[in-house]
């Protein structure tokens, strides 16, 4: 997966996205930034990954291909995503990918959680001290996975060293641009996002759906 | 596709959606409205569709796994979906993908495009004499396929009988919370939006992007 071709047809060693998949994952949480990151082909080619590999699919009915997370190896994608969705609630109890998760996570150069993704990512230790947000709606279920982690009930995303945890499903879009923003510039994340005709919300720190507990 | 079960296990006749998929579709276009319309999980279901079958991609590397549009044979999806994508500029050359959606969009009782998956609506002739609107910044393409159709420039969204086109990419999402408002009521679809913590963009006659041309 780390080898590309860009639309020129030139072929160059790509750093890879590596987007941790399973049964019962929320549609938009993954697909809006693998969208938006579509900005960075010349930089980076997308990966999907579940447990068993093969089609995961979810309560909208979309059967994505996944491959195996062990066939990544010894491989260290620079950016990991994790989705949310009700296949969370099952995820949090399986040792074997929150083990993936965690051997993933330490090895990124970047780590981000969308919705309730970010539960999984908590499940691992790894936001423990550190400040993070999830779903305003499950937000309760989401903070007992994580009781070490200082959490923001009012952020649209928050930013934590190497790691990014947004609020859920939409707010995984205005993260993907805030990341374009924060390695790229203001004005480029702006023209991404006029590309794909979607109104950013730019202010990571204000969230119009705050957690209501 | 006809039969689905819902979450609570009870088996029971639903709708379908039909999304026509291809090579080099745009993954938002699509997976938008689809993670949209679960909130109508107890109606409809959800199926992917391509001429070949098997998995389809696209330039962010998003493998979808497809079903073979011919294998729909004489059911008629009640919805049919088109999203837009580089694919497209293919798509409006290739006589039996045109005829694949001509027979179903006839067929279906709402039909939606997404950005310049109106251009292959329009390549049918089902859009001549109607108004509609699509991709701003790929605007004049789209355009050229459908020389008598009456094209809104400004437009986020535009209704005509059953035909539902949009803007570019994220524009998808706002038809579509509006296809709940106008099926369901405007505190569904708001309540939905809610849901995954969308920021609506309510008025299908104004759009931020305004096509240049």
């Amino acid at each position: 997966m780390a080898e590309g071709k860009d639309d020129t047809g030139d072929s160059k060693k790509l750093k890879e996205i590596a987007f941790i998949m399973f049964e019962g994952y929320e549609p938009l949480d993954a697909f809006g930034p693998a969208e938006i990151f579509g900005s960075l082909t010349d930089i980076y080619t997308q990966g999907f990954y579940s447990l068993d590999g093969g089609v995961v699919s979810c309560r909208q009915k979309v059967p994505l291909m996944t491959e195996k997370l062990e066939s990544i190896g010894d491989r260290k994608p620079e950016i990991i995503l994790i989705p949310g969705g009700f296949g969370t609630r099952q995820g949090v109890e399986n040792e074997e990918l929150i083990a993936h998760i965690k051997r993933l996570a330490e090895g990124a150069e970047y780590v981000m959680t969308v919705c309730t993704g970010t539960a999984l990512l908590a499940k691992t230790g790894l936001l423990d001290g550190r400040k993070a947000t999830t779903n305003k709606v499950a937000f309760s279920w989401v903070v007992s996975q994580g009781p070490k982690t200082e959490w923001n009930k009012a952020a649209r995303w928050v930013v934590d060293d190497k790691y990014w945890t947004s609020s859920g499903v939409s707010a995984g879009m205005d993260m993907a641009f805030g990341f374009l923003a924060d390695r790229f510039g203001a004005e480029f994340a702006r023209k991404s996002a006029t590309r794909i005709e979607y109104v950013w919300n730019e202010n990571k720190d204000d969230d119009t759906f705050v957690a209501q507990v």
